[in-house]
């Protein structure tokens, strides 16, 4: 059995992700007449999006796995090691990794490992199932194009590219899906209430920890359709953040709030306030609306990478 | 102008995957009405298995680059930073990369990335002409095929895979060769004789430089068809060998002599013995002739890197 697993803190790309590469790998399994058998996994309990495309299509959220020990896993929409199973050393192996982050990975065999400047997972894997005439049903291509959807922001992230695009207007089709647009935004609604949620819970929603020189940096983001809802629940966040640099130790702990309807963000942070300015070169955090920043992956993880690795002492 | 380039020291693997991707990449931007323009480069002198093969095929020795500050450079046949460009921190980008070696490689940017286990990077590229439908003319067809025979020792390192042997078969119809098993054999002579070369430059011929946990090691691998012309050059080969793990400040410096008749390698070492011996379960390393040990990739480094992950120490 393969697992075939997303990141932590699972998102609907990593989900939907995961759910159709096992499918996408069966049928091949079929047509060659194997028997391996591929399972989908996530590292934890999913978002309010990701639920929302789940029932739509009427798909089962997959098994929580947390532990690689002796496992044979499938890494999808991650390669990072601090974003992936537990004991992920003691797994059985690696099978192969398909993802669109940037990289930082080691491996000591030789694996099919594939990453594409594209936006989302989903999108590889729909790229697959055209190139090698593997049958996409409904429930699936709604999948994809919800996965699309999400790490896109609605196309509004510049990770988004032209083949995002015609793979979602192909999955469309498929999926029955009448406008996409307005689909995406009724998905993105469901994920972007902070109502009745701890700051805990908030912080926690989308949150990805990274080793940047040495230093241990956590960037959290989040999508607000209205920044009320944000202003409302700032103070008792920015708390929670300080305890939490405290109690583990990080370096820096950075929120990405994203104003999916103004494009562009707002962040709050705790610890290396310093390290945010210099990367973004702003002189003040606090009340800054940063236009077009819309992306982790592209705007915010590698200009705090950069800064790090320019300065090299280790700030704890 | 992006730059395609293979590893240090380049094997026929490198140098004709290079060669392949810029003829592929070229004739996919033609088709695109994309004006990029794709140059293959090697990082130094080619060997005589290479000059062979270009010579066979007609095709030009690439230009050298051994710098890739302001370049935008395209990786084949190697993902590891210490086998790569000079300065390659300072290259306007990384492209892409294609490779089918074990992973170590990080970027803070999004690319296209893709590693098979498959038996040579000539593997990946000629699935890539026949899934896209790219016409491969005859003297592309010879230099990948040059490739595959080189880097699986004509189908007998346990590299090789079902994949390797379904594109030779393909390639070599293309390529007009009427017995593949006797071309590869022609090539892995041209490169095998040690005569007239001095001790630094067979240990040079093709060595890979590693860092394991900390620790510097250098690996080499020659094949030879006649062990005498190993046992004649041995003495003055070690001397040489310890000289420079003086000189450089490596841990180890491990050399790979493989008899590609009888199939097997023998080991001279400088620094480290222990390591040696006890990755590889042997008590003792002069004379002894490690049958079915082919593949550097697979069987050597791999388990020296395990070694070295369980032993923290750093042994200089």
């Amino acid at each position: 059995m393969f697992y075939v697993v997303g990141h932590k803190n699972p998102d609907t790309d990593s989900v939907c992700s995961a759910i159709a590469l096992s499918d996408y790998l069966s049928k091949c399994s079929t047509k060659t007449n194997s028997d391996e058998k591929y399972e989908p996994a996530i590292q934890g309990e999913i978002n309010e999006e990701t639920k929302c495309a789940l029932n739509k299509f009427g798909v089962e959220t997959p098994l929580i796995l947390t532990d690689a020990t002796n496992k044979k896993v499938i890494l999808v929409d991650h390669n990072n090691k601090m974003q992936t199973l537990d004991n992920i050393e003691k797994a059985e192996k690696i099978v192969r990794v398909l993802d669109h982050h940037p990289i930082n990975f080691s491996y000591q065999e030789q694996i099919e490992f594939l990453t594409m400047p594209v936006g989302s997972t989903a999108t590889i894997i729909a790229q697959m199932y055209f190139k090698e005439n593997i049958n996409i049903d409904k429930k699936i291509a709604g999948l994809l194009l919800s996965a699309i959807l999400s790490d896109t922001v609605v196309f509004k992230s510049p990770t988004t590219t032209d083949i995002d695009k015609i793979m979602a207007k192909k999955l469309e089709k498929i999926a029955d899906i009448s406008n996409f647009e307005v689909f995406g935004l009724e998905l993105k609604k469901a994920k972007a209430s902070l109502k009745n949620k701890t700051p805990c819970q908030i912080i926690d929603a989308d949150f990805k920890e990274f080793n940047m020189n040495g230093c241990k940096v956590g960037i959290g983001q989040l999508e607000v359709v209205d920044f009320e809802d944000f202003y409302a629940i700032k103070e008792q966040v920015s708390s929670q953040m300080k305890k939490m640099k405290q109690d583990k130790n990080y370096t820096l702990v950075l929120l990405v709030f994203t104003d999916i309807l103004r494009e562009g963000s707002e962040f709050l942070t705790a610890g290396d306030v310093d390290a945010v300015k210099k990367a973004f070169n702003i002189s003040t955090i606090d009340g800054i609306f940063l236009k077009g920043m819309m992306s982790r992956k592209k705007q915010v993880a590698p200009l705090l990478e950069n800064y790090y690795n320019k300065n090299q002492n280790n700030k704890n």
